[in-house]
């Protein structure tokens, strides 16, 4: 029974429907409760319910690859069809020829800790949008999204989003909160879907970007990416895009991988009660099954107290 | 007579009662009742209705010196009277002996295109907040903020605000736009109090920011400021970071000087009509009367037909 004049019900878990009962849904349940006022204790002024979402392989699937690196892939294969001699040089070499082998290994090289050929990937991302203006870049990540398909799921990828996740994202709304998606990916690369997908207005997309420029000319000036990073939003980087943004702390964090261990770490006040989530890929069948990346997360969810959402048992539907 | 549903009445200037009436205000009516569908057009859906404000002479008084510089300087002074090396190295220097003339050339070279004093006192002022959190450093900016007088004007620095732009900001608020601050001075500097002053929550407060670092501990983490600049809001910047925070071209942008005009100039839709303000400040009297600065921005103001403010003609009271 709500002791309170909050004005937002709680709501006991309804519209979770895709959620199983367990640990991970009363940890949510009893926390909106609380934030809400209904556990006897004050409602958390609603300024302060600000939740953050880490996107690839949280809100949606990553595997076999990030939907982005899909994206960019296609772009490094247009390019090195128009110039023979790209062909001969990494990554276009490798997104010319297929090779997703060694995409692999430098993902793997990166969780190891080298990231020699990471800047080289990066490098030829860059290079691919340089000059580009930020509206021709929205269109085109807007035209990929809306129709490219998912390699093995058997749908688009705007049908990768997680139900069980969306359906959090409409409850925290619900209850007050202000949900902000703060991704390694490119921030411009989602915002064109983060509202239909996530209900989650542009202005609430955190993620990386490429430096930008500004030309002024009479029709209202041009902003263009430029061909150097302004900041991958990763790791570290992720609680100081979080304040530099809402010059908050958030009140509830989800993650799944080790770059989101500082964000979850940030997700922590002296007065208020948080949460911290972190979805662990262990449902081959319906999904994909993998810890690679996510080792430190895990131990730190084991040791810290973390919720730990388990795709195969706390989830009734995955997308 | 409104001609739409639009779930905002255009209010015909109701709440602008410190603006004399004149083509400013007129022009700022008309607009909002455009937006809001009212001139037989199609209301601006509520999501694209963002308006920015440069802050430093457009919504609060930047004589004699910009608000954030006297807090600086205390600063500075603090750091000198605790270190005599210092009083002998610009920008301490100044600062120690109250040396106004130097600041005063810094600004005037700064406007005339040389920046290698400008640089010495940036400087000067990143060093002084090296290694704070930017809770402390917050905490600082409010206390300072709701304590200190301005030197002339005979109040607190937050009775600085200027009411019609206060005005102004509720009306457009009324009509359903977002309105954010995009200043040249600190962006936490002014969060503890745009809330406040200008109805404007922290996570719509764009501004010039230092680099930040994060380390973690067992209480959360801290973020704290390096002695190096992030950028500085000012110029072509401002369009970047509005797009970087918003993902949006603003409807409305109001400035007063010539780092507003790029900003000004990106304010500019091809299927909506946009408003942009130039304050300009020709009032000893009750306030201060200047165009150094200004001087491009009121030729681009002529040449572009936008809407100039005259605080002398425009505004029935000042603060």
């Amino acid at each position: 029974m709500a002791t309170t004049e909050d004005a937002f019900a709680g709501l006991g878990g309804a519209g979770l429907s895709s959620w199983r009962d367990g640990a991970a849904k009363q940890a949510i349940v009893e926390f909106v409760a609380r934030v809400c006022g209904e556990r006897g204790s004050e409602p958390v002024p609603v300024e302060e319910r600000v939740a953050v979402f880490d996107n690839d392989g949280t809100l949606w699937c990553e595997k076999p690859m990030p939907i982005q690196l899909d994206f960019i892939l296609r772009r490094l294969v247009e390019m090195a069809e128009a110039d023979a001699a790209l062909r001969e040089r990494q990554p276009w070499k490798a997104a010319y020829e297929r090779d997703y082998g060694w995409l692999s290994a430098v993902m793997a090289e990166h969780y190891a800790g080298d990231e020699t050929n990471v800047k080289v990937l990066a490098g030829g991302i860059l290079a691919a949008y340089d000059g580009i203006s930020v509206e021709d870049f929205e269109a085109q990540a807007d035209a990929f999204l809306r129709t490219a398909k998912h390699p093995t799921l058997g749908h688009g990828y705007l049908a990768c989003a997680y139900a069980p996740m969306v359906e959090l994202l409409a409850y925290l709304a619900a209850n007050g909160f202000s949900n902000y998606i703060v991704s390694g990916g490119g921030r411009d690369f989602m915002r064109p879907i983060s509202e239909e997908v996530y209900g989650i207005p542009r202005q609430r997309v955190i993620g990386s970007s490429s430096a930008l420029a500004y030309t002024s000319n009479e029709r209202g000036g041009t902003i263009t990416h430029k061909a150097e990073a302004d900041y991958l939003d990763d790791g570290p980087e992720k609680p100081i895009r979080i304040w530099s943004r809402t010059g908050r702390r958030p009140l509830l964090a989800a993650g799944n991988s080790n770059g989101d261990v500082p964000m979850l770490h940030f997700t922590q006040h002296h007065d208020l009660s948080s949460l911290r989530l972190l979805v662990l890929h262990d449902d081959g069948e319906r999904e994909f099954a993998y810890t690679s990346g996510a080792e430190q997360a895990l131990d730190q969810a084991a040791s810290d107290g973390w919720t730990v959402i388990s795709v195969k048992n706390d989830w009734a539907t995955v997308f």
